[in-house]
This record gives structure tokens, C-alpha cells and sequence, in this order.
């Protein structure tokens, strides 16, 4: 996986800032964040993902002799770059929200403190990893809530944004409470659950969709989930009933249904009727065919007869809110508190902390942003050191634990912050220290 | 890159259906056509793209041996699948639509001629690889449109939706006009020209913009963009009129400024009348910051003192239309046309080519969808022979004739299908032969 681990992956600006910063001395410790300006209109909270990635490439990262060469040739850059890219390794901190936390706008959620180079050097790659975790994660989250406990299933990678996006949408939406993913590689390289059953073409290639039942149910006896809606839906339960009879007499069964088009909640109440009504309320019924949280909440107000989902295109491209207006900032350089001020993109001065505030019910009450060096009486503070010098602290976390750090941070939301539709947001406390801090830097660079 | 060249990144039931193909002797050829059922509703074309990066995949693809055990210890499989995958080749036909070729809805884009189990495992790869740069390509051709001659750059990277798209994004948008990308990687990987200069952290590190600027003109004497709006953009202007001043005693010269918030016409106009007043109508001005098509329109009929735009994050997720309705369908298995009829996705059967008719003024006049047993006397092919028993035929092809083939096809355009918010379509014309074909296919699956 040497492609992914390149810091040749980034923007140009980062070297030519890297080679002003060597030419200058400009090697003091430096205070960047990692946050989201403005939560999407259709999102009321984010679920922090991707840091396990980050933390996997800020251990590789280095430049390769192919690299260097090009840049070296490339006419942008001199020979004290390319030293110093040839020696580069992270040797910074990293504190950070856990992966799994749930976040609001303006909250730092990754904080990198490094000389000034290397902070900036790793600028481009980080927000990369860090946005479409968080995006599928906050949107699998959402099926969930909208779900209950039915069965979700990533069906995304093909209609995700490459291979890496595929393998990141179906880590980051096992983390938000899938149950599983019908990516092969990610069930290999992550130990994620996989599914998957049939498509059309299995249907279309038999000469009779009779023929194409049994041939699967000869194949895959213990994983029979047939699809019926390749020419007729209600012919297809028709005929998986049929071979129900027949499987039984050879003390096999069919496990359910897929149905993947026309209006989901009508074909369901049909062909759950046909299959009651022949005595087969064992075999379930799984729908897919432009799943996404709003739907699902239509089928539950329904009581639609679904047992389970295939969700694909809207969870992996993140499909109405594909980015983030998420930013990594420069907040403190050489101990002096910087900020941006440039229009409708100020940011918060100096390295901060975020504390959260839970009512006795168990739910949120607000969140406080203020400076890393107080150290407020109340509130749980969020961002927790991850790396020190370049080295990892702890172990991986497990995905059993991230599961459950979002199912029980889920609970807490209010039913205003939980509402699919309905923008609401948490409010963000400014400590006092913190606004004070901002006015004095504004002072000292209002020249 | 080993990663991005394992067939075990793909849906689990493309292993499962080609076990039970395997258990039942069917091994006949099959016809699979990648194409898009309805374009998204602000896109009235498509520009193909990401052949080349498929045609890698086809020949590239094998099973490693860790993969293959992971297989055999998954419940799901028996040995003959196991050693079918060991030997894993893809050895089949490729007929495509060049790369940078203008399509429409329903039509074949790439048709893979294959042994079935052969065709059915490519499936999922083959839509990641193919729906993204199409998507990217698409968009940065409507920005193209938009900003006639204007200098365009790819600052997508972040971002994108991980690496590969990032990767994938940088291709795709240079094939269809833009200039060059901030991503470093593209520019040593795909020799695409890089672009870049300084991040605004790059201003507040240092205690002065006035430093800041000085210690960039050091550094970056030939490339020398600066960043006017971290604090003020036109104490910024003022700063850079000054720097261009003393830099013009030692022989230098400031080649733009940069703007990355506010109103960019705006902010554009006050910046250009403080250069030209103070005689420096050489110096340019590049704008980023949420730049997408329409605001690239709207700038231009504003005629907004804009020499050249950075884009990103609309380019790269293709944020208004972020994916796309397309699918990969058997239309043929062991010479028997098959068609899909499930409710709105029903497809044209056979294996198909599609004739382009155009005016006498050069402009698109329709398609035609027909048999490739059909040779109507009239209209372009437009699907090529690229790979025969797996191999390629003929070499890549230059970004110069990409480029050229996108700008060629582009004036084709009429001004109906070129306006970028009205909707309009291109005729599809279908053959009388495959409507036929149609009748008949239902009528023998009709069972």
C-alpha cells in the first residue's frame, strides 16, 4: 500500500511553504486544527472517523528516491527541500477525538502540534483522510437511527469515489452501527462482516428464473437469499415459494428475499402477504434500490415488512452532503496565538480544548470551547492525546468498542440534535479566556 | 499499487454467483454493457473517462494467495471456485467509447465480451473505475464551458473522497480542459503541470503579512503568487504594490495575487483598479474559494477582472450530481439476448453499438442505439475495439489527444445542450432491429 502512505500525495503549497519555512528558520512548534466551519444544512451532528488511517500514515510517511528526484526537478524547489523531505519523518503530537465521538461545528477534532514544516507538510493528506470517514460514518449513523435494528448493510463500493473510498465508507459505517459490507476486501483486511447474494444477471443468464433459484440454493444452500424482481416481483415470491416446498423435503430453506426496485414498502406488504399466506413467514424479505435514512424512516412510519437493508450509493458518496466545510488551521506558532480572519472564514486563536456538558438525563446539554491550559471544574474534555513523538499511545481501539462509543453517544442526542429533517444544533460555549485571547490577537496583528 | 489491482476489492455476490456458474457448467460467452440509465438533472452530457485506468485493472488483476485463503476460510465457497480464482485472467474483448468522447443516457459506454464467470467478477471494479472520472471529466468540462480560456487548476485533493480519487480527479479534469492540479503525485505519476503557492497559515506563521510576503518573493522568486485576504484584502493589495516595488530594483516581479474569500467579482474589482492605479496592470488575479461552474458563468457575464480560478471541492466530489445512475447489464449470455425488465430500470437487450449523427453545421444532430450486427449506412461508431483476449490493442493515448478529442466534441455541443442550468436532451434514436429484438427477448422470457 505504498501509494496511500506517499507525502507526495498533497498540494503543491505545502512544499513551497515548506522551502520559505527552511530558507527562514521558521522551525518553531506550531498549533494546527483539524474542524468543520458549518455542520451541512441536513446535519445536526457529526460522528468523528478516520483517525485510525491518519495516525496508519503519519507512522509511514516518508519520501521515496522517485519522489524527491521529480521534485528535485521540477524547477519549484532547492537542495535544503530535498533533504529535508529525504529525512522527513511525523515526530509530532496528535490529540484528537476518539473515532466514534460525536462533534459539532467549530470543535476542534484533531489537533497536530509539530515544528511548523511538518505540521504543514501533512496539511493536505489529513483532511483527506479525515473527511469521508466522518461523512459516511455521520450518515450511517443516521440509517441507524432511522433503521432501528434492522439489518444495514454497506452495499456502496461500487458507486464510491475509488477504491479507497470504498474501503473507507465500509470501515466508517461498521463503526457507525452496520452490521456488515458486501466488500471482500474490506471483510479481509478489516474483519468487517460481508454479504452479498445475487445480482440480475445471475437471473438473466439462466434460461428461466426457475432454473437460476435452484442453481443458487445447490451453490450457496446456507446463505439463500434469492432475488425476485428481475422480470415480475410477485411471479419471482411465486416461485421461491415453490422452491421453498421442494428445499424442505431436502431439509433445506430459504433464508429470505431481495426485492431491488419499483416503490419498496408497496412490493414488501405484497410479497410478505404471498409468502404468510403459503406458510413461509420464515423466509424474510431485504430491500435495496436507493436506500437512504429518509426512506428508512418512511418504511418504519409504515411498518413496512422489511427485515433488512442493502444501503449504497447515498451512504458511500455521502450523497446530500458530499463534503464537508471542514478546515486545518494554523491556531499558534513559536507560543503566540495566530488566527484567520478572512471573510466568513475567522477562526478561534490559540490550542484548544473542547469540553462537554451532559444533563442528569443522560443527554446533551452544550459543549465548551476554550483554551487547552484551563482547565474547567465541569464537562468531559474531548480531545485525548493519540501520539507522542511521532509514536502511538495505546493500542488500536477494537471495533467493538467504537460500535459502542456510537451507540451509546446516539442515545444522548435530544430528539431536537436526533431529527433527520429538522435543523437544530448544540450550543457552543466560548470560554471567557478564549474571546479574550481572540481580541488580543487581533490587536497584535492589526498592523 | 498493489492494492488497487485486487479483484478482491468487489461485492461479495459476484464471488458467490460465479461459484454457482461454476458448479453448473456455465462458462458460455456473455455481453455486459456499462452505461447510464438517466443523466443527473443538471447534466445534459457526459464526457467518458476512465478507460485507461480499467484497461490497467483488466490486465493487471490476480488473486494473491492471501486473499484466496481468506476466500477459502469464508464459509461461502468450495474449492473449485478457489483454484478458478488462482488462475484468474481476465482474457476477455473491450469495446469502449474513447476516453473524452460526449455520451448520453442509455447508451453503451464500454461492453465487455467475456466468459460469463469472467464478466461478472470485473463488474464492481468497473463501475468505481469508470462512474468517478466520468463524473470529474463531466463537471470540469461544464467549468471549461463556463470560463472560456481562463486559467483553471484542480484544488481538489483534500477534499476528494481518499486517495484515488484525489488521484483519479487530477486525470480527469486535465483530460477535459483544465490546465493543471495543486496534487503533486498526478504531477510526477501522469505528468500533469502542478500549481501552487502559499496557504494562508503561510501569513499568519509569520508576524507580518509584509514578512510573510518577502520571505515568499525569497523563496519562490519565479513563482510568486501571493495571498492578499488573510487579514484584509486590500491592505494585502497595498502590501503586494509595495513588495512589486522593491522587487522590480532587483530584477523580480510579483506575478499574481490571491483571493480565497469574500465575493470574488467584488473583491476582484477593488484589488484589479488598486494594481492598475498604482501601474501594475501585469500583475494577475487568481480566485478560489467555493468556485464551481456557476459561479464561473456569473463571474464572466460580470466580466469580473479574473485572470484564473483554483477549484476544488465542487470538482472533485462532484458536488451537485455526486453520482451516477449508471449500471453494468448482461445483455447477451451463449448468443440469447437477455434484458433486465425490473420497475425503471428495464434495458435495451443485445450486444449494441451507438451511431452518432451529426449536422452539416457540425453541431450533434442525434444518436443511434442499434445491433452491432447492424451497420447502418449513416452516423459515427462510436464504440471501439481497445482489448482483444485480454490484451490491449494499440498504444495509451496522449493527454494531447484527449484534450483535443474533449475540445473538439464540446463545439459539437448545441447551445441547448451546452446551457448549464436549463435541462435539455439529445435524441436517442432506437433501431427498428432492436426494438424487434426487444419484443422477441420478453416474449422467450416469458415464462
Amino acid at each position: 500500500m505504498a501509494f496511500y502512505d506517499s507525502p507526495q500525495l498533497t498540494d503543491l503549497y505545502q512544499l513551497t511553504m515548506v522551502q520559505s519555512y527552511l530558507d527562514h528558520g521558521m522551525n518553531d512548534k506550531a498549533v494546527f486544527e483539524f474542524f468543520v466551519r458549518k455542520l451541512p444544512s441536513r446535519r445536526n451532528f457529526m460522528v468523528a472517523a478516520g483517525l485510525e488511517p491518519l495516525l496508519n500514515f503519519l507512522t509511514q510517511a516518508r519520501f521515496s528516491d522517485e519522489e524527491l528526484e521529480y521534485l528535485a526537478n521540477s524547477g519549484f524547489f532547492r537542495s535544503n527541500l530535498i533533504d529535508y523531505l529525504s529525512k522527513f519523518r511525523f515526530s509530532g503530537q496528535v490529540d484528537a477525538m476518539p473515532e466514534g465521538t460525536l462533534f459539532f461545528a467549530n470543535e476542534p477534532v484533531v489537533r497536530i502540534t509539530a515544528s511548523l514544516p511538518e505540521a504543514q507538510l501533512i496539511e493536505t493528506r489529513l483532511i483527506n483522510l479525515l473527511q469521508l470517514p466522518t461523512l459516511v460514518a455521520t450518515k450511517a449513523a443516521r440509517c441507524r437511527l432511522a433503521a432501528a435494528d434492522k439489518l444495514l448493510v454497506d452495499f456502496g463500493l461500487r458507486r464510491a469515489h475509488g477504491a479507497e473510498a470504498g474501503m473507507q465508507a465500509s470501515r466508517a459505517s461498521y463503526i457507525a452501527g452496520f452490521d456488515g459490507t458486501s466488500n471482500v476486501l474490506a471483510g479481509q483486511q478489516y474483519g468487517i462482516p460481508i454479504f452479498g447474494t445475487m445480482a440480475h444477471a445471475y437471473i438473466q443468464a439462466h434460461d428461466s428464473e426457475t432454473d437460476a433459484f435452484r442453481h443458487f440454493a445447490d451453490s450457496q444452500p446456507d446463505n439463500l437469499v434469492l432475488l425476485i424482481d428481475t422480470y415480475d416481483t410477485c411471479r419471482g415470491a411465486e416461485r421461491v415459494i415453490k422452491l421453498a416446498e421442494q428445499l424442505k423435503a431436502e431439509g433445506k430453506s430459504v433464508k429470505a428475499v431481495r426485492i431491488d426496485s419499483g416503490e419498496l414498502g408497496h412490493e414488501a406488504i405484497k410479497v410478505r402477504d404471498r409468502l404468510d399466506r403459503s406458510g413461509h413467514s420464515e423466509i424474510g424479505i431485504f430491500a435495496s434500490s436507493s436506500v437512504d435514512e429518509y426512506l428508512l424512516e418512511h418504511l418504519g412510519q409504515q411498518q413496512a415488512p422489511i427485515d433488512g437493508y442493502g444501503i449504497g450509493t447515498s451512504l458511500t458518496t455521502s450523497e446530500d452532503a458530499p463534503f464537508l466545510n471542514c478546515a486545518y488551521k494554523l491556531q499558534e506558532y513559536a507560543g503566540i496565538p495566530r488566527r484567520k480572519r478572512s471573510h466568513g472564514k475567522a477562526t478561534w486563536p490559540g490550542c484548544k480544548q473542547v469540553y462537554r456538558h451532559v444533563k442528569d438525563d443522560g443527554q446533551l446539554a452544550f459543549d465548551q470551547l476554550c483554551l487547552e491550559t484551563e482547565k474547567p471544574e465541569n464537562g468531559q474534555p474531548l480531545l485525548q492525546p493519540v501520539m507522542l513523538e511521532g509514536k502511538r499511545l495505546g493500542a488500536q481501539e477494537s471495533f467493538d468498542t467504537l460500535r459502542k462509543r456510537v451507540k451509546q453517544q446516539l442515545l444522548m442526542l435530544t430528539p431536537a440534535l436526533a431529527n433527520l429533517s429538522q435543523q437544530a444544533c448544540l450550543e457552543l460555549n466560548i470560554s471567557q479566556s478564549l474571546q479574550e485571547l481572540t481580541r488580543q490577537t487581533d490587536e497584535r496583528f492589526n498592523d
